[in-house]
Order: structure tokens, then sequence, then C-alpha cells
């Protein structure tokens, strides 16, 4: 509270109303990290803000703030367009593992920090550690090598990068004061220019296993985002996608990087398919490729086997087992106890989205805290999708668990998520919009 | 963080508008003194009910769990009705040393917990200081047997007083979360209720020299201040009085209670003692005194020296040299400088009150920090009042200063916060406001 920043004039400030400039943005973090500012200054500003919104401006001037906190990555010396693309975060989402080595097989180069999961959404590193032997502490050395040769590399963010941001979502999660577009967009793209790479790809999801319920506060989210990295030279694009229901049918982290692997050889279709078709296409017209030509590129190098080829050579560069490409149940941890779920007979009306990702959650495939130890071979593969019929007897879900009480527990809880009825219904649209796309 | 209490729950409950319950309100205060809760919770907390707005029934909760984290003081023994005074602070407003010896006169019982100035408003204990030998650290029995025989005590608040309204005035000080009518009117309460009185009037002042600019703000917090009282079982009520410039003549310690007692002596009339009568009768009127009969009964008291005999007991009974009530400047100490201020021709149109309040603490009269030291004997005597007419040579203003340069400093200052026109001015009403009287 001995700062030269005088805090306590710009927290009066945004309470009434009015924006703080750059300056001040970037002298109040600086001093906030120096423990200059205390944290119940930092609650009542950033409570003040919730509350009467913040500016772009400030959003973009945040951002710079918590970038400049830390380490950045410097990818320039790399030769092809490097790309990054993040999701918000939902169930059944790991679209990175069939994104990143389609954008590598095109040309693209990767180097994507990632982080654990948390509460009902899965962690990319969470997925890609159910491979034995693979690794995810590289350093920054080891990151940008192994874009150069294999395009594509995934690793744990450090404590280094960005720190402010881990410091102000610690605050954030025990004050209420998470729920901000602006504080959650300055989170998610300083993370992506502190990572950086020129392009940057967002998948913000929306509907009911999303932290945004309603398709026009994730557009709104998305803008933000978009103008954040525009302003800061990068090009920027989001899409708005569906989360209404899960979108792959794995729901667990062997399972996931399963049902990755069947999309790349090219064995199963459906959303998750086409969502990743379509986020690849998305991040190469940033790099400039005109639309329809960007969408055939992704699906000829997807159904060539060149994105499974270059995930093979992506997990054993990683330490992994490069066989997990070629028939993942060899080598992925399998679930003891296996068993189907058939809830007779009708049309699939909805799917309690969030609950599905939290009852594979308590089989143990996700965390309720951080530092909890998760079960990598358990999940749900959930078969059907809303607007799918089902007949008697077949099953609509199939449960990996590792008792037969947990099979049983959540063959009731499915029954209570998975809603049937007799009329048909239209499925909900996969993508609802894009911003900064043509 | 580990609390018992949802108080993620609560902040969001109140950042959207919600309101909170009396339990809710108890349990939150008794986490935050046990550091269940933590500052940045109680920071998000405070803002959003300072943005949101809290209900009566939030403060009235709170001032009730401000109360419970600390002693309170047992009046019930005593004969008389027990009564309280409290102002919100001002320029020249030791109404309490003429108030409270004529309430005693009138047979009211006052045990006063009074505090030190900060700013540019002077603090009751720093003005009974000035007397030579007098104690403000009485024990609680020593505050209810002086009340007995003498009928007035005037006390330092302990910290076992109301400890969490310490704690949360600390905190919102830091974290522009000082504006809001509850948590002032909360404040204020609690410590009116733990000192124990049945009758509590509040003198809440109003303009440029008060932290209310406005009358209709004042109205709204003295509502909400009686509201308080009386949901505790207290007889409360409030003036909203005149703060748009100085009250007394004297603004400064020894000076403050030199015009007090001249106006107990029946020597000096004007805004301050017509203030003081309108107190007191006030709270006799609390007592159950008919109004009209309340004012006749305080003027004459007042005007027979009853009450100069009653402050002349109270200062030898808390060890004061009692010669103060005969011959004030006898006893008080002296600036060694003093001079007069004279402008010019013209009629007073405005006095800048918070200015002259902060250029009596320039001269040694105040505080800027808690634990500074104050020179008793300095201050201002301001000899005119917005209306009235100067004559060239006349003066305005007497300035009782260290040095003859803080004497020079003065008068350059007090031509800029002293404004003269040709023109003639009306007066500012004294009154604004009564609520909680007939």
């Amino acid at each position: 509270m001995a700062s030269a920043v005088p805090v306590t004039e710009l927290i009066v400030r945004k309470r009434d109303g009015g924006e703080l400039r750059r300056e001040e943005i970037l002298d109040l973090i600086a001093a906030y990290l120096a423990d200059e500012v205390d944290d119940a200054q930092m609650a009542a500003l950033l409570m003040a803000g919730v509350i009467r919104g913040f500016t772009t401006d400030e959003a973009v001037a945040l951002t710079e703030a918590l970038v400049a906190s830390g380490d950045t990555i410097d990818l320039s010396a790399l030769a092809g367009p490097t790309v990054d693309k993040h999701s918000t975060g939902g169930v059944g989402d790991g679209t990175s593992l069939v994104v990143g080595p389609l954008l590598a097989a095109a040309g693209c180069q990767l180097a994507k920090l990632s982080g654990r999961g948390l509460g009902h959404t899965g962690g990319t590193l969470d997925k890609l550690d159910s491979i034995p032997g693979f690794r995810v502490d590289l350093t920054p050395e080891q990151l940008e090598a192994q874009v150069q040769t294999v395009g594509l590399a995934i690793a744990a963010a450090t404590a280094e990068l960005v720190p402010a941001d881990k410091r102000l979502y610690a605050l954030r999660d025990v004050t209420g004061t998470v729920a901000s577009p602006a504080l959650i967009a300055s989170s998610v793209m300083s993370k992506k220019l502190a990572g950086g790479a020129a392009h940057v790809l967002l998948d913000v999801k929306v509907g009911d296993g999303a932290f945004l319920p309603d398709p026009a506060s994730a557009v709104d989210l998305a803008q933000l985002c978009v103008s954040i990295g525009e302003s800061h030279g990068r090009r920027t694009a989001a899409l708005v996608t569906d989360m209404s229901q899960p979108l792959a049918d794995g729901i667990g982290n062997a399972l996931e990087v399963a049902v990755a692997v069947d999309t790349l050889q090219g064995r199963r279709g459906g959303r998750f398919r086409e969502l990743c078709l379509e986020l690849s296409a998305g991040a190469l017209q940033l790099t400039g490729v005109q639309a329809a030509a960007a969408r055939t590129q992704v699906e000829e190098l997807l159904d060539a086997g060149a994105a499974l080829d270059r995930f093979r050579a992506f997990v054993a560069a990683q330490g992994g087992d490069p066989t997990v490409a070629d028939d993942p149940w060899q080598v992925l941890p399998a679930a003891p106890v296996i068993g189907d779920w058939t809830p007779g007979d009708g049309v699939v009306s909805a799917i309690a989205c969030r609950r599905i990702g939290e009852l594979a959650g308590r089989l143990g495939a996700g965390r309720r805290r951080q530092g909890d130890r998760i079960d990598p071979a358990v999940g749900l593969e959930l078969l059907v999708r809303v607007g799918d019929r089902v007949d008697d007897g077949q099953p609509a879900a199939r449960v990996h668990a590792r008792t037969e009480d947990d099979l049983a527990m959540a063959r009731a809880a499915l029954a209570e998520l998975v809603e049937l009825g007799d009329a048909p219904v239209d499925p909900p649209p996969l993508v609802h919009d894009r911003v900064g796309l043509e």
C-alpha cells in the first residue's frame, strides 16, 4: 500500500464507472506483482470492473500487462506460419489432438503450451499423459527444436509464463470475480500472446457444458479476444461452437486420445471430425489461404493419413509410444469394468452436458481441485447425440469404470442425464458464429 | 478461505444485486474476524455492496454483527435517561462540549466514548486534551461511576469496542469502499449501540466541510441510522445540519474549548450556540419531553449557568483544571503568534469550509495521518460568516500560529478561502432537516 501507484484513486474511478488508462493498468499490475498493491485492493478493483464493465482498451492494456509479467516464447526463427489454437473448454473437447497434427501436415508450426483440466472440462496435457512414456515438460529450446522438425509440440506452460495471470486467477476464483468478459479474454489472450504464435484461432464454446450459456455472450467474448489479439499484432479469429452436448464420442483421457486416433485414421465421422476440419480450415485461412481452398486442403490431408503420420511423429518426439497411432487400445490403459447403457426406445431430446462431464469426473477422469490424481482409463463413450433415434436394446453409452459399483452409479446417472422423447428433434448447430473470418 | 461460510456464493449474490440474510451477515463477519474469510474476499463483497447498494435490513444486520464483535457498555444500572449524541464531523464542530453538560444539567446521563480527529475535522478527545491535566483513558467502571455522580463522562473508545468496525474501516480506507450509506451508518451506529445509551441523537453534517455534500444524501444517511437504531431498540433521531461554513468561531483545539466555555458562560451567541440548543432540545425530546418544553428548558439551563457548572464538575472529575470554566485563557495553552486578517470591504459570499479546516490543520491543529502530534494552541478564529458585512480595516479572522511564517501563510490562504462580494447574501439554513423528531 506504500505504492507510487495511486491505487485507491484508480479503484474509486472504476467503481464510479470510469476508465483506466493503459499506463495506469501497466503500473497497477507491476505494483501488484511487487506486493505494493495488495490482494484486497486488487479484489475491490476487479469487482468494480466486473460490475461496471471494462472497455476494450482496458482489456487490451490488461493483456499487455499480464504478458509483461513473465517470460515470452520467441518463435520468429521458425520458417512456416506459426499458429496457435485455443478452446475455452468443454466436454469431450479433444480437438487439439487432431487439429495440431492436421495443421502441421499443412505446413504450419504449432508450439502449444497447455494446461491441466479442472472441474468438468478436461485438459490436453491430461489426455496426452495417458499415452505411455509421453512427456509434457519440455524446455523452450526443446519445444522450438521439435516444432522445427515435426511442426508440432505440446508442452506444459511453466510458472514463468504469465505469472500475473496465475495470481489474478487464484484471486478471482475466491472473490466472485471470474465472470467478466474482459478478465476472461485478457487471461486467454495473454497466454496466447506469450506463446509467440503469429496466428491465433479460438474456439469459444457455448452451451450448458461451457461456462458461457448463451451465444450472444460467447460472440461478445470472441470479438473481445479477436480485438485484443489484433491490437497486439496477431492475426486472430474465433469460431463460436456448440457445447450443449458433448463434442467427441469419448469423454475421459485415454478415451479422448482413442477417438482422436480413430478420427485421424478416417474411421470416425460425426460432429467431432467436422469441428476439427472447421477449426483447421479457419486457422489456415488466418495464414492467408482462401476459405474454400483451406477446407479442401484439410479434408484431403486428413483423408490421406498425413495428419495421422504427423501425430505419430509428434508422440514419438515427446517420448510416447508411437504405435498409439496404429492401434490405440493396444497401448492406452483400459478400464477393468466396461458396460453398456441401453435406455430403451426413443429420440434423444437433450443431454445434460455439464453433468455428463461431471459424471466422467466422478468415475475418476477429472479433478475436483488442483493436485487431485486422475484415472486415465475411465470415462464414457457417448454413442448418440441430440436428434438421434435409439431402438430398444441399442446401447446409447458405454461406461469405462474402475469398479462394478461405479458402473452401476454411471448407468443410473445416465438415465437422468440423457433425455428421450417421441417427437423428432433437430440437432443443434455445430458452429454458431465466426468472428474475424470471411 | 476454509470457512464454513460459503463466502464466494455470498459475494456473487451481492455482485448480482441480491440480498444477504441476517444469519449470513453475522456468520460472515464472525468468519472474517476468525481469519476464515480473507481481506480480498471482504473487499470484493464490500465493493459489490457499494455499487449495488445494501438494503436497510442488511445494514441493520451488519450493525448487529459489528456490535457482536467486541465489548459493550451496560448503562442499565443508571437512574436517569441515558443519552448519546454523535456528529458525523465537521469544521469548528465542538458542540459536544456544550451539549454534554447541558443535557447532564437537564437530568440526562451521558457516557460518551469518543475518537481522535483525522483529516480536516477535529476530534472531541483532542479538544479536551488541551485542558491541562484532563484524562480520557477511563475504565468502564470509572466511566459509569462518573456518569452516576456528574451526569457526563467523555472517554476514549478502547480497542475492545467494536473491533470489527476498526478492521473493516482500515480495509475500506484503502479499497475505495468508504462511500456507502449502509457501511457508514452501520459503522456509526455500531459504536452508539455498543456505548449503551437508550437515546441517540445524531448530527448529520452536510456541505463542503462534511463528507456528504448534498442534503438529500445526508437525509438518506440520517434515515438509515435512525432505522438501525430503532431496529435495535434505541430511541434514535437525527438533525441534518449545515457544514457549508465552519460552525464555531474557533477552529483548533484550545480555541474550540474556549468558544465552548464562552457559550456556556452565555457570552457568545451565533450559529454555534443555536445548534447546541437545537441538539440538546432534540435529545430531550427523545427522552419524552415535548418539543417546545424541551427548547425552553435547555435555554433556561444554559442561561442560568447550570450547564457551565456541570462542565466545571466534569472537567474536575477527569483530572482537568476546573478553572478553565471560569477563565479559559488563563488555563489553556496560547499560541505565540496571534494576528488578525483584514480582507477589506464587502459582504462574505462564500467560505471554503473544508479548506479552512485543512488550513487549521496546516497550522498544526490537525493530523494528516494517525499518530501525528497536534499543537493544541494553534488555529483560527473566524469572526464572520456568509452574509456578514465586513468594513475596511475590520478583522474577519484571527490567526493563532506557532511562527510568523505560519501567520503569513494563513493570511494568504484566508484571502483565497473567504470570498467577498458587493451584493447582499442570505446565510444558509442552520438545520436542513429533522429525522425522527416532531
